[in-house]
């Protein structure tokens, strides 16, 4: 392992040794059988899944919203791995419930909060979740004991480059994704808080009901910061719910040159906040804040005699966790978060931030100033936009045969370096934007000469490209 | 960490070395600060959080449903960690993404699916709601988009003695607890078929829609096995989806002479069995599957063109298994499980699971013939439930007084052993049966030594009772 993180280092390594499935399905033997294999076809295969896993923790690995190796985190996991247990009751977790009370507290005092709750959850789309739960327990509290089915309709309401889990919290919550308002964006993906309050009129003229108000920040894509002010502003004339997905941007309230992107952020209700993405904590480690002291436990109480005992002789039962939770067991996220801010401080996390951000503002003037390189949207966090646009379709007038051409070019290359392992950047199209890059930088051993390499090898797969009516050759 | 996993294994060492809160909030600074500690204190930090965790892979450690140190597994859970991925695509998970598909193919085999779906969820509790949503899909496909507005009331039935994951699930997803109803127990605690048929018959009178039953395959308390084939019919007369939670009992499918209590099983829709439970599996593992191919994914497929791109040129996208989720993230609970299963073979689970039952029949022996101790019901698996009574109580009449000084001893003796730090066992009320143990025999390192060791210490413990009217003393 310590070999392995070594070479996560390197940068002769491979982020990736790509095979197909059908390829990997040969070269290790997956299934599993009545007999026990010996002890060093297990170590060998211990072996094959480093050589064939995707190196998230190299420098560059620009694929996801995580990534890098932290060293302190890692072995915070390892030793919350060991020890082995659940965070629902401080009798088996005493010391990771003290923690989680701890990591809550101080996320708390930053966002805003000076006496809220929260719950460390399984991802930031279940944090959003516990959002669309409270919001709804607030404002329709025999929701609990009757459901929705003699209830006015409801509505969440999100903006068009929100992340999808509204979208799955609707349907698997009984809400149905039709009751999903899709708020409009301005041109660099921030909420438009004019349109929200349309909307709002609007459905509560057909007697339907909004209960949640979602602001983004931090978007999956552009990385864009909804107005929270503006937004405060407009929740508070309806009385309704806001929550932040923050669990993307959260980190920048770290910084205090930063933070003005969520001014306001002290008016909202709640918020989601994933140190497993910017803040570099090892997978997964999502925290969900609320304001509102009590409600966690007052929505998801459920009396479970055989955990939650209240005859409890021991200890202070208002320790133990299980109450506030859609769990039951719940996995110990919050060792390796807590080892990590007690190593570095808020300073450690500022800095972290604000050297993604010298790379990412190198990357965007590179990009601004080199042939065939576009950005899509002036950045304002370190997700960086930008399409390439190899020199045969450079000098095409702009139109659909443009389009679908360069809309060819995203997938073509990443398939192009995949099959080199030489580095990972995201693709995707949105709205009429047709198929870009979306480079996302938070790995602190990552470096300006990492910049300029991904923009040579963007450049050198994209030449390559043979341009086809309809489908296209692989470089 | 290997000197603690020693630790874990010697009789001499506590089980656990307890604190009041307010005591070991004074022993460790859970705070944190701007500014980072130095490396030492850090480290300090891993002993303090070893020392005063409890010590699950104890062999006198019973209080939980999970527990045990498997080392293989536990190296499969570091390297996942060091790993750090996401399930959610192949892009970043190959060689995850090959052992989940494997294991599921395997255990759907066991279960007697010959073609089904799957996904591990984080946690048993998670496991039962999939089994809810794909079950609302199914009856009411509006659901989706339409939410549960404009449809009729629809109900979930289990029995009164099964998991209260399925209250969690009725609110949270939005059908309100009222909605949850709840079917008689023989006194073994096992479904009651007739009392299943006739609330069916009156829901549907009432015009309430049944959509799911979920029978237990071990109960939390008991240990019982709901019976299946009885269950089955019934859901067949009546077309509805039978989903069992076997999170706790599924192991018992690894062994042909405990495998009938499941008769029936293969013709049930889906199930939720949780490796991390019986099987030993580090802490979380929960496996949900369904016969129903493609189910997953009709239901809870969202597209997110930044993850699910569909022009992906580098691999077969029905690899991606992001779109059977309700998680964004999801974390890699596979390979801790794979590489144990490799390195056991079914064989190996089996040999634990005969291992577990000679203990528990050793203790059931023993309560059965020791005066003074009294079971609660006869096992058919390794939950023992029983009463101590100590003498000062042991010739009173049965009836009130007698029922609330019973009451009184197991948090008693709870406490005790607590501060002892000698062994933990959980307990709890059940029904009309006032608080009594619950052993969980799971541990391989557990011997018959270790019965007699409990039996003596609950004896000792339990003779310094000091009973008082209203309230007691601790011993
Ligand atoms: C803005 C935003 N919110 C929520 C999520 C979901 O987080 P998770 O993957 O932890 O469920 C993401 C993930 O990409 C995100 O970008
Ligand atoms: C029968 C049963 N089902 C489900 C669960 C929930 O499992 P988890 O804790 O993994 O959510 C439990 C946990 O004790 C259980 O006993």
């Amino acid at each position: 392992m310590v070999k392995y993180m070594k070479r996560c280092h390197d940068r002769h390594e491979k982020v990736v040794e790509f095979r197909q499935p059908e390829e990997l399905n040969k070269l290790i033997n997956f299934e599993l059988k009545d007999t026990p294999e010996d002890l060093a076809t297990v170590i060998d295969y211990c072996r094959e899944t480093l050589n064939y896993c995707v190196k998230t923790g190299h420098p560059r690995f620009f694929n996801q919203l995580y990534g890098g190796m932290d060293i302190v985190g890692l072995c915070g996991q390892w030793l919350s791995a060991t020890a082995n247990t659940s965070m629902y009751t401080y009798e088996v977790a005493p010391i990771f419930v003290l923690m989680e009370r701890a990591v809550l507290r101080h996320m708390g005092q930053l966002v805003g909060f000076s006496d809220g709750d929260g719950i460390f959850a399984p991802g930031g789309s279940l944090s959003n979740m516990y959002a669309i739960s409270l919001a709804r327990h607030k404002k329709f509290p025999t929701s609990k004991m009757e459901g929705l089915f003699s209830l006015p309709r409801m509505a969440i309401l999100t903006s068009k480059h929100s992340h999808y889990s509204f979208k799955k919290g609707a349907y698997f919550m009984g809400f149905g994704l039709n009751n999903v308002v899709m708020i409009n964006c301005d041109a660099k993906g921030r909420m438009l808080a004019s349109d929200l309050e349309n909307q709002i009129i609007h459905l509560q003229s057909q007697g339907i009901a909004p209960i949640l108000v979602n602001a983004t920040s931090g978007t999956t894509v552009f990385g864009a910061f909804d107005p929270l002010d503006e937004i405060a502003d407009i929740c508070q004339k309806y009385d309704l719910w806001l929550h932040v997905d923050a669990a993307w941007g959260g980190a920048i309230i770290l910084s205090a040159e930063k933070r003005h992107l969520m001014k306001g952020m002290h008016r909202i209700d709640s918020i989601s906040w994933n140190p497993h993405k910017f803040m570099g904590c090892p997978f997964q480690c999502s925290a969900f804040l609320t304001k509102k002291k009590g409600l966690l436990e007052e929505c998801h109480g459920i009396p479970a005699s055989y955990l939650f005992q209240k005859d409890k002789m021991t200890y202070d039962i208002s320790y133990d966790t299980g109450n506030k939770s859609i769990q039951c067991g719940r996995h110990v996220d919050i060792m390796k978060l807590w080892l990590m801010w007690k190593a570095k401080g808020d300073q450690g996390f500022t800095k972290k931030l604000h050297h993604a951000y010298e790379i990412s503002n190198y990357l965007t003037e590179k990009i601004r100033n080199r042939d065939g390189f576009e950005l899509v949207v002036e950045p304002v966090y370190v997700s960086i936009c930008f399409w390439y646009i190899p020199t045969a379709i450079r000098n095409l007038s702009d139109g659909d045969v443009k389009r679908r051409k360069l809309s060819q070019v995203a997938p073509q290359i990443k398939a192009g370096m995949t099959k080199r392992g030489s580095m990972l950047v995201g693709y995707q199209p949105m709205d009429d934007k047709v198929n870009f890059f979306r480079m996302i930088i938070l790995n602190s051993a990552t470096t300006f000469d990492d910049m300029d390499f991904i923009l040579d090898e963007i450049e050198s797969l994209g030449e390559r490209i043979e341009f086809v009516q309809n489908g296209f050759h692989n470089p």
